[in-house]
């Protein structure tokens, strides 16, 4: 049933270099310190020996699922790992993993089943409450480290065992007699279960992942039926609804975005891989339909999504609140999947606009300079004593809002290791006889249309300037495709081949350039990158009267730093020239937008909180305003920092 | 040690008849309709059966604290029938009163302890933990009932009970050998037994108010000592730190008001009685200090009280959200307690400045107009699916935040019914030559100054217009001071005696007529009531660029019923002329505002949530607006609602 021939595939990492620029600085800062950082962290945290079963392991004081998903944060290091060995080999990280994965092999059970909480800790309560205990989200990361460090070492290991665990799941869940008709309340084993397939060939394991897909949120809830098997009443759900975990219907069923926003994506994810593997045109429509509602309607201009720290997760359209936007750094990583996967469901480059979007901001901004500090939360505006990871505790921060080594639940960091590392897999995409270039970056990609090798070299210092120069390498002319991506953000253009200007429009987001190419033919692709001052759709009542600055796809902050205190009472005057420069002090190199502004501030305070405006006088005092890269935002003195401001 | 015949104290409500005008009309809802909503509440809830020691009260299937002060309401309740019942007989009222009184006597152990849960749910448990459990507090509620319905109706029976059970902790709690060191969490205790020390003439109430008010906070803290005791961590308290109860540290050396904001307020006009009976001058510091901490930084324009669902209470210096504003009801009448206390104090028309505006405005919209439905939080902006209330908990309310019959925790409700049934009380001081006057509306008002009977009319349809006449009658000529409140917010007023014009300047709030006063003497005063722009502290960030309108006492808002939606998207043009006038037909006829305004929204929105805004064309549509008085909102149309409102 499935014949996906004409749809494009993504052109795996081990295709392409990335050795400079942008991303090249990212990936050796993500190797040599993220990796590693993490690596610490995870054995200081007990997660590397919590896999020993040679090794007690305590049972916590108090009882938290936060321990219970130890595994994923092992997983998405190996996966981290894999990906960076492709193109990157490192004998310690290698040798750390091989021993990881020498203890994950012996802590897998005579069954198959492998998850160190229940095998150690609570090995009476294994698959009893799935809503909650997140085992199959534990084995999903598990399952794609497998496929990773496959890729990236040839080493089967971790593969077979999760093949087995794949087994295991396969005979305990799903619709025939005897099996269990549950799902994951986190979902990510889905997509994995797909990945395993595309890896193994195992046709089994697609087959579930579809199962899981189309079982979720049919009624009798499964949820409710756990609950009660193991005494409790479903209505005590602590998250109160399972929109929480997508589960309240049926996901065709389902009108919009809805939940915690990692689960939303990663089962979107999901969804989109079983909509391509199976060619089901509901699917499609759902997941046209979920992203149009997504993106039109909850997301942050940083690509954050999910505006509530109560339940992680998304609240009602155009509800973005800046200070406290929860924003989590994993949701945007998960919106970058799922964008990379309706990009090859749906070919379309309004997908990866959205993906760039996430990428350079809400998905960077997690990460320090440094690489070794993380954000969970990623708001728009930072004020001090305001912590949008913890301000339903009723304690604020007594300080600013800042990065941190590492997380009592420490999902992002190795989230972020992993696509980093991975983030060649996103460059390009092909089919029969298109190549679509999706990002700029300095690279070198290789691969084969109609058996001709093709070597492609892209040399940019994008997304600091869009001016980009492709050259090919053909072993003989070749009839094909070219598709650049022409960015949503991007109104004006020019483009040439071999010094001649085409003048195409874009179709679906990509000019496309079909003709025999020959050695050594050379495109230049010249994106005209103006400072854009932004505005939110009308009903984001949070930024009415308000403007951010973007330019490509980067948008830009005011930091205290540079502007001093008291952000709110800056005005950048609608008419305001906005000057684009590059800093080549700050960070390497990154380009500032520099302008007047004016900071009014109304003088005669004796005390009030309040006072008539008739007897109000103000300063104006001009403000020479230096806005910095939001992903860059809280790696240098702590403060203030406002992604949206006013104008007058 | 007391002196405090040159304070002025409160002329008692039983001298003061509000027949008509503004309160008028409040307190007849009030009687006729909150009052006995309330007590069928209580019915209903069971409250009222609760207190019936021959019913089975049934152990609640989960145990919530809130379970543990239904006594509390049960006092409030009564407390304000029998501020009811001074003035306005009403049989029905005071059968009900009665036989929940004969209830609450057997409900009274032989030691003197009167506690109906921990008498009937939880005997085990009494006094274990002060902490969380509010059995102080519910004494507290229940001596100022004892002491109200004392004063309404002559009838001591529940005072009696209630010096039982003041005995019972006086004999309990203390620092005297076999005593325990401890305090409430939730303050209240400590201001009822000022009220039943005065009523009784019984000391010991007063010192162990004052020992309540002193140990509170000091090292080692009790609620560490108690909590080992049960044998529980105290770092598991749930708010985590003792700010939410104001028992971090003793009171002496607090410098912020912090924590739970109506036990701060509760706490603090605890403080200042016992500063007043006590004369201590250190505690007058104090009150002052905190007095100027929470007003200047931490009070919304409407005299609401603690942002912060999650604590209930404040954060810090200038974090005063609105839409998400929590501001309880029951803080905005702690702070009307409060400042009275202030004032007799502390004599300055600052503090009373502050009880009017919490009074017209944050307390006042806790009830509906029609008097039988309540808010807890009282938001400053509405939009829809916005919760105040309940925001925390994942699930936003699909409907306009409206108000509610009953609460889980319906401690707001009969507290407005206290607070208004008694606001006669909040009219006037007096010391032995001089009368302020504190708070306008018609009434009749009877004292002696100098053992001369006066009687005093004041005519006036404040808050409506400023325009205040007042005559005297006496039995002879009497030399006194006549001081009248001009209030903060007035920049320009006349005043005249028996129609001779008088400039003397107001000091510390009041003019002061000194003089041989005679039969028939009329003074008049005329308080300029102009529509004001009021302005916020720069440092308030959310109100950055927009206004609040007040006039006189009253702050205004913005209603979609009478000026659409999308409320973010008004701005009110910085020379656009405003009118006051008088509605007849709202509300049984209240000052309305109106102008011209203007509505701006970006045009051509394609469907995406971000648009350079170079590429926007904008509508500006007139508005011609009207604003109502705020406490009055959401009594009609379900919809958005906005007080600060964008300016340019």
């Amino acid at each position: 049933m499935n014949d996906n021939t004409h749809r494009p595939q993504a052109i795996s990492l081990a295709n392409v270099r990335i050795s400079e620029g942008f991303w090249g600085e990212r990936q050796a800062v993500n190797r040599d310190r993220t990796i590693p950082a993490i690596y610490d962290q995870l054995v200081r945290s007990g997660r590397i020996d919590g896999w020993d079963v040679t090794k007690q392991r305590e049972r916590p004081k108090k009882r938290s699922v936060v321990d219970m998903f130890w595994d994923s944060d092992s997983g998405k290091w190996l996966e981290a790992v894999g990906y960076s060995l492709l193109t990157h080999p490192n004998s310690v990280l290698e040798k750390q993993a091989d021993e990881l994965i020498a203890q994950i092999q012996k802590a897998q059970q005579a069954d198959g089943y492998l998850n160190s909480y229940f095998t150690m800790v609570e090995p009476e309560n294994r698959w009893r409450n799935l809503r909650d205990w997140h085992e199959m989200y534990n084995a999903g990361h598990l399952m794609e480290a497998a496929v990773a460090y496959y890729q990236g070492t040839g080493k089967r290991t971790l593969l077979d065992v999760l093949s087995r665990y794949a087994d295991h799941i396969d005979q305990r869940f799903g619709p025939r007699e005897g099996q269990k008709r549950g799902y994951c309340g986190h979902p990510e084993v889905e997509l994995a279960l797909v990945k395993l397939y595309q890896t193994t060939g195992e046709r089994r394991y697609l087959t579930l992942a579809n199962y899981f897909i189309n079982e979720r949120g049919k009624q009798p809830n499964y949820f409710d039926i756990e609950a009660r098997e193991r005494g409790d009443d479903p209505a005590d759900f602590w998250a109160q609804n399972y929109r929480y975990c997508q589960a309240h219907e049926p996901i065709r069923d389902q009108q919009t975005a809805t939940g915690h926003a990692v689960r939303a994506c990663y089962l979107y994810a999901g969804v989109a891989d079983i909509a391509l593997e199976t060619d089901d045109q509901e699917l499609l429509e759902v997941s046209r339909r979920l992203w149009d509602n997504l993106t039109q309607t909850q997301m942050y201009l940083t690509g954050g999504l999910g505006p509530a720290h109560s339940n992680e997760g998304f609240t009602f359209a155009y509800d973005l609140p800046n200070e406290t936007a929860y924003a989590e750094t994993c949701a945007s990583i998960a919106l970058v999947f799922w964008a990379h996967r309706m990009f090859h469901l749906d070919p379309d480059g309004r997908y990866i606009d959205v993906l760039e979007r996430a990428l350079y901001n809400g998905v960077l901004s997690g990460v320090s300079y440094e690489g070794a500090h993380f954000f969970y939360a990623n708001p728009l505006t930072s004020y001090p004593n305001v912590n949008p990871y913890e301000h339903w505790s009723g304690i604020t921060s007594e300080r600013h809002y800042h990065r941190e080594e590492w997380f009592n639940c420490p999902c992002c960091p190795p989230n972020l290791a992993r696509l980093v590392a991975s983030i060649n897999g996103y460059f390009y995409s092909i089919t029969a006889d298109t190549v679509y270039i999706h990002l700029y970056n300095s690279n070198h990609a290789h691969f084969e249309v109609q058996e001709t090798a093709i070597h492609l070299d892209q040399r940019t210092n994008y997304p600091w300037d869009g001016e980009i120069q492709f050259s090919l390498q053909l072993e003989q002319p070749t009839q094909f495709t070219l598709a650049l991506r022409i960015p949503g953000w991007c109104r004006d253009y020019e483009l040439q081949v071999n010094g001649t200007k085409i003048s195409d429009a874009p179709i679906a987001g990509y000019v496309r350039l079909n003709r025999q190419w020959q050695n050594e033919d050379k495109v230049s692709l010249s994106l005209k990158m103006p400072v854009e001052r932004m505005i939110s759709h009308p009903q984001v009542r949070m930024d009415v009267g308000q403007v951010a600055l973007q330019r490509g796809p980067i948008v830009y902050c005011l930091e205290e730093s540079d502007n001093g205190s008291n952000l709110a009472s800056v005005y950048l005057p609608q008419d305001a020239p906005l000057t684009a420069s590059l800093d080549k002090e700050l960070f390497g190199g990154v380009s500032v937008i520099t302008g007047d502004a004016l900071r009014i501030v109304p003088l005669q305070w004796k005390g009030e909180l309040y006072q008539p405006q008739s007897v109000t006088q103000y300063t104006q005092s001009p403000l020479k305003f230096k806005a910095i890269p939001y992903y860059l935002w809280a790696n240098r003195m702590p403060g203030e920092m406002r992604v949206w401001i006013q104008q007058r």
